[in-house]
């Protein structure tokens, strides 16, 4: 399972795990400008007592977003939040799709069955490659991309448990299932301390749910 | 264009180019026991005067093949060519589903519409990632998940050129288009000076099909 070390994967990882499955975690280390998130998946996959495969992959060299770039992550002190009708500068250039492509071929390489990804489709930053449609064609292709597809033996399946889930859904969730919400981090731009902004979409989106679930937002922000 | 620095990707370089295009050519250092793979096509693209971007990866974490592990590569001294019937251990897991993902965010930050990949479903190694159908299922899902493809301003398209040519017709295609064949390395175990083994699959495919096209193989044998 992918783990961001986002409140999102987080919550995916308590899911899998509270279906009594195995998951192997899986991060990468791309050149993202916070470490403190490599930080938390860690963390979280410690807690959890889960395996952790960090890879290292090297998206900076092709640049293109704000997350990984020097572009200043837009912030704002409104109300608006951020919906599916623009695709916003912290957009990744086919981020899922090499994440999953990487979580194929560790399933393959490990026989998983199952790889679950904590997209979400209600409470996103309007990214194309978190919608329902995109994770089909990708089970689809994966399906022939792989030696357990050909033989008929097993076809992964991808699983993404909080995709018709709002943020506020995803926090109730995560509380029932025992996640410890102080340990994600979902900000773009947060300090070495890892403490959130509070300002950019995903501190909005992330701190809206905490309100909407009326569950005490635990976030630390700078 | 994804360019491995063996026959097939280099005549694709060549077809590429013979359309008018401007390519970048995309390499990946993957942990693959050759780095003579990676000289050669470094070799290929500076004659072909095209942009040359190497992304390291980290495949060797995973394990599960031939190519990147210490698992020896079979070899054979018989007449026998391996067909789609088996998957040999050489395949490397997800593995061209990896590097069109990385090829599709290259694409996505340079503005390019097309990707080149010269896979080839008649004279090849059996690897499930080289059928058509596993091309046009890749398709559809990177046009879903991508900002160009949410957009409508235009989606890429995944080109193939060789994929319904045998490997006579891929060296014949190659000659007529200028191919430097002696530059190009297809071995699976070369030595350190990038000489063939002459007796693992993808040396017994590409000898039979210079042999087949009636062309000099110009290839350095150990």
């Amino acid at each position: 399972m992918l783990l961001s070390g986002g409140l999102d994967s987080a919550t995916c990882l308590a899911v899998a795990q509270a279906e009594g499955l195995a998951p192997i975690a899986l991060s990468f280390d791309y050149g993202q400008r916070h470490d403190v998130e490599l930080e938390a998946a860690g963390r979280i996959a410690r807690r959890a007592g889960v395996e952790h495969v960090v890879c290292r992959i090297d998206l900076r060299a092709f640049g293109g977003s704000a997350l990984t770039d020097d572009v200043e992550v837009p912030k704002s002190d409104g109300d608006v939040v951020p919906g599916p009708a623009e695709i916003p500068v912290t957009y990744v250039p086919a981020r899922n799709t090499i994440f999953l492509s990487f979580a194929l071929a560790l399933a393959e390489v490990r026989g998983a069955e199952q790889i679950f990804i904590g997209v979400n489709a209600v409470d996103y930053s309007g990214y194309p490659d978190c919608r329902p449609e995109f994770v089909d064609a990708f089970q689809t292709m994966a399906r022939l991309a792989t030696k357990v597809g050909v033989e008929g033996v097993c076809a992964v399946v991808i699983r993404t448990p909080l995709i018709e889930l709002s943020k506020a859904e995803i926090v109730t969730l995560g509380t029932r299932l025992g996640v410890d919400h102080a340990s994600t981090i979902s900000c773009y731009d947060p300090d070495d301390q890892g403490r959130a902004c509070g300002r950019c979409d995903a501190c909005r989106l992330r701190a809206r749910g905490f309100a909407d679930a009326g569950i005490a937002d635990p976030t630390t922000y700078q």
